[in-house]
């Protein structure tokens, strides 16, 4: 994670440490594992700022039990480079091989965990200033659905973390299968804050949610929504309503790739 | 690895990524570790920059069998901002449990692979612009010791690779063991362009040998030198000639803590 990329330069360092665990976490989440281990790469900073990054740091690793097993710490080039921290999770697959995102099929429903637009909402009101934590918290310090990707390892198709945005993650997932999938927007469950907004909320990253898929007569065994449909492939990746989406329309975030 | 830190803004990208996968895979064959796979966290450069890195980490993982497994992608936070560029090596020991630096003991005797000070006279023959790559190599291009480190697992006590400097390393193993590491300096092999700067070539890091200890009586199975001897730990945690070194010489490189 880079200072100015993926967080404000005046957030909470402990903020910045429980978002870099929890990312990274969620990623396992969606390989259907149980983390084994964390090595962090760090970038030493000034005394507070390195002392609330720990703190964060220890919250987390608490919060999901899983262990610091080593790293490495580096200095910045000057004291004003914006920061630059890593991270590598490790973990163990429920099932083997994991799921991965090229593994939908037709016929296959299209789920996701909790809502879109959760981390929009922490987002802007953390940008105008709001002290409202639970608010916040989305965005500050997602819970990465490491339950919930164990629970779905005996049943789930294909499965990612929805770290870009609904509308890219699920473009990607067709692109992967070779599939088109087709969701209905009425079905997706949005913040309250976005009610009003739901296409920007499908179009916004770090919900940290997983998109799933499950065959056909399967019943779901986590809390999460049924979004849509995998379709045999057609002419376009992605249908919203019946429809691609206008070719001029962002669909999420994309890493300046 | 920092830019401006690890490596010259100018250097030819090719060997950054050469060195950086090399300086991973030397921590871990001071563990007696097969190289299993590689992550790598690289942000991205301008397109010449980014093909340059390429082509030299192709070069790297070919030359030492090691298979990058995946890794992320980030965006700097400006076209100017130092690059930061992460890796983790996953490897395989080849004893349970590797060794540490903390498992020096008294009586065992003090080894060292290669020479002290080829990574120096590389770093000073670079920084004079010339184009003597044998020369430079060293610095660019260092050779993590993989076989030796593995052949070393049945036999060695306390092993460490000397990323840090010789002087520095040793007396961080003396600490770790509790015991007093003794060097001889007419036995450290150096590189012939420090033949008279031998002490400066013993407090400079980057040659990513290997230190490691060899119990009384057993035979060194690899091609090392043998350097000092650890004793049970007096009043310093480390002799040079028999005395220990003057409090304000530096040992070695430290890493800004």
């Amino acid at each position: 994670m880079v200072e100015g990329v993926h967080w404000l330069p005046d957030q909470d360092p402990a903020d910045v440490a429980w978002k870099l665990v929890a990312s990274n976490l969620s990623d396992l989440a969606a390989k259907t594992c149980r983390p084994v281990g964390l090595l962090l790469s760090f970038m030493l900073g000034d005394d507070s700022w390195n002392s609330r990054f720990l703190s964060g740091l220890g919250e987390v690793l608490a919060a999901f039990d899983a262990p610091l097993l080593g790293g490495d710490t580096v200095s910045a080039a000057s004291p004003d480079a914006p920061k630059v921290i890593g991270l590598t999770a490790l973990g163990q697959p429920q099932r083997d091989p994991p799921p991965s995102r090229a593994d939908a099929a037709a016929g296959q429903a299209l789920w996701i965990t909790g809502q879109c637009g959760a981390a929009l909402a922490g987002f802007e009101a953390l940008k105008a200033g709001s002290n409202d934590h639970a608010l916040t918290a989305p965005y500050r310090r997602p819970v990465p659905r490491l339950a919930e990707g164990q629970a779905l390892a005996p049943v789930v198709g294909a499965m990612m973390d929805l770290s870009d945005g609904l509308l890219l993650d699920a473009r990607r997932m067709a692109d992967a299968s070779g599939t088109t999938i087709a969701i209905e927007t009425r079905l997706v469950p949005v913040h309250p804050a976005l009610a009003r907004r739901k296409r920007e909320a499908m179009s916004w990253g770090d919900d940290y949610e997983l998109l799933f898929t499950l065959p056909g007569g399967v019943s779901c065994p986590v809390t999460a929504t049924r979004i849509g449909t995998v379709l045999p492939r057609g002419a376009h990746p992605l249908l919203l309503d019946g429809s691609p989406p206008p070719a001029r329309q962002t669909l999420g975030y994309s890493h300046g790739i």
